[in-house]
């Protein structure tokens, strides 16, 4: 914990007051720094629920006291993928893992004795004030309980819209969840809203089936049980396949067994895990041929400005459930606890409160 | 040329009196063996126009001198796939091409002094008359030309349905196709008919160019003429990849690049061209986590009963161009010359006239 200066906001830019924040695995994959080059010493920090502050010059849908979800990626409506009903991955906004500053002079807006700490994903919660750029920033409805819907900002709404927006299971349907950490168990709750008749969770954990079956998992697959490949289980089990799967652990091996185990003719996998840099996706071209279809999202095809609020009603109208992903709350002060919770796999979403 | 005698249709089968016939790559492929057990001798031939001559019991919705194009595929209408809206692939009539018997009572209604001769993927057109199962038929408007639709039975229905009814490129889109031969033309007037703007055919043979601008294609690429992955040149020419992309050609180094030539956050790459069964599909898992779609697909997604009646009336409103297709026609007795024109490259549709 420490005393840091932040900044105000420059061109289309907003200072937050951050109420609430959570911690994501994402956090400690780039803390550890697999992959990625992060500049350091940054804020962490992606997932989290605040109020606007002050807005910088440009921003004229924003106004402080308005109540809203960073991103981590983001939206400016101007370019060739926001203008594409088909594509969320921002040009000048999506995720940039490397980035440590803003885009408006390249400088961060946090420092302590005028020394810059860096920037993270563009969002930066795990502090009382930070500042985002403007198309980072999803207004959302004022009624909405803040420390519920923070949970939206990140994970939560990669796997929900990884079902309801790019596998589109129909009613009575049979889906695979690849992974039953909180991606893959927005991905369930996903196929439970749709109204999927079957949802099969797969995961190396034993631990984590029970948990999962608040989410809607009808059964469960642990490959470690199997002698034989999981895509031939779980095709034995549906008379050739499962009509949907969505596979959220980045795995290699687990994202080629969510391909296989789709039915021919009309099944569709989903791909959400981000896998290592040198993996390759392998498999007979037939496989394609019969009538399968792979598709790779982001962020649940979600636009952060357009679609998130919409997300969030869905929360209001109680149709979709977040406080079964809310395991544990603390204050600021006991982030580390969080931290713990997380490396032990112990619970799913840990709400950290930024003013006790 | 041989006397054979044909016996009548049994339960749900149906004798036609092919009128005419055209020559299609599968019969070369197979004729060679390649990868697949066809029974011998058998009658080749997948694509024809006919007349319904008699039929068998149970038929209730076809009756003697009903116009048919005969199809290398069926529909039973029972089938799980079948009542799917999304697969065309019939659990009991899906193209087997091991398969030379019918499949009521395991035998061949062919035979010369008694011998039986097989039949050849459930249509065998390379005779006066053929005994095919009622659900490989489709009935078609009697005004419409036998002599020219019949060549929407086998591959060009195939290239037309990979863009009408999986690719679904947007008006004002860029369509990549990949092999220029008649299932890719067919791939790129289904473009043309979609509104794409630039439609761009890649082939390894510079003389398809010329024949290829009658069909759509506005730029061309041949692969030999760049050092770097053809992926690369195609989205240097169009902003970072093209909107879809159809592969046609079956060659697996040809459908990698026609997935990775595919734009980020929403690219749809189309498989239609048959691998080797050796051959694995390879590419990096970003590539499609990146939000592209690879989709498999098998007769143009078209289920020949349901179907094909439309696409023969696209053809009498003046939608689809199927004059084009066609370049050369002998009579039966010339057949062989058509195998000549095929083997050499010349042309794309020889229309063989059976009563001739």
């Amino acid at each position: 914990m420490e005393e840091v200066e932040v900044a105000p906001p420059q061109a289309m830019e907003v200072r937050l007051k951050i109420l609430f924040t959570s911690l994501c695995h994402t956090d400690v994959y780039l803390w550890e720094a697999k992959g990625q080059t992060p500049l350091f010493p940054c804020i962490f920090g992606p997932e989290a629920g605040g109020i606007v502050e002050s807005v910088g010059e440009g921003v004229t849908d924003l106004k402080p006291g308005d109540h809203v979800l960073p991103v981590f990626t983001g939206e400016c409506k101007e370019c060739r993928h926001c203008e594409s009903e088909e594509s969320n991955m921002c040009d000048l906004l999506r995720i940039n893992t490397d980035r440590g500053v803003m885009l408006n002079d390249g400088k961060s807006r946090f420092s302590i004795n005028g020394q810059p700490i860096y920037h993270f994903v563009g969002t930066s919660t795990f502090s009382e004030y930070t500042v985002v750029h403007v198309g980072c920033v999803a207004k959302i409805n004022p009624a909405a309980p803040l420390d519920k819907v923070c949970v939206l900002s990140c994970r939560i709404s990669t796997g929900l819209g990884a079902t309801l927006n790019v596998a589109k299971p129909k009613k009575g349907s049979t889906v695979a969840v690849f992974g039953l950490g909180a991606v893959g168990l927005a991905a369930a709750e996903g196929a439970r809203i749709s109204g999927a008749s079957r949802i099969i969770g797969i995961d190396l954990n034993a631990k984590r089936f029970d948990q999962a079956k608040k989410f809607g998992v009808t059964e469960f697959v642990n490959p470690k049980d199997h002698d034989k490949p999981v895509q031939e289980v779980l095709a034995e089990m549906t008379n050739g396949g499962v009509d949907r799967s969505i596979e959220c652990t980045g795995s290699i091996n687990a994202m080629i067994s969510a391909f296989e185990c789709v039915h021919d003719g009309w099944g569709v996998a989903v791909l959400v895990g981000v896998p290592s840099k040198d993996d390759a996706f392998k498999t007979h071209p037939v496989n394609i041929l019969n009538g399968r279809t792979i598709k790779g999202t982001f962020f649940g095809n979600y636009k952060p400005r357009s679609d998130l609020p919409s997300v969030v009603e869905k929360y209001m109208n109680k149709e979709l459930e977040l406080e079964k992903f809310i395991t544990h709350e603390v204050s600021f002060s006991e982030i580390n606890k969080a931290f713990e919770y997380m490396l032990r796999g112990d619970g799913l979403r840990c709400i950290i409160h930024m003013d006790a």
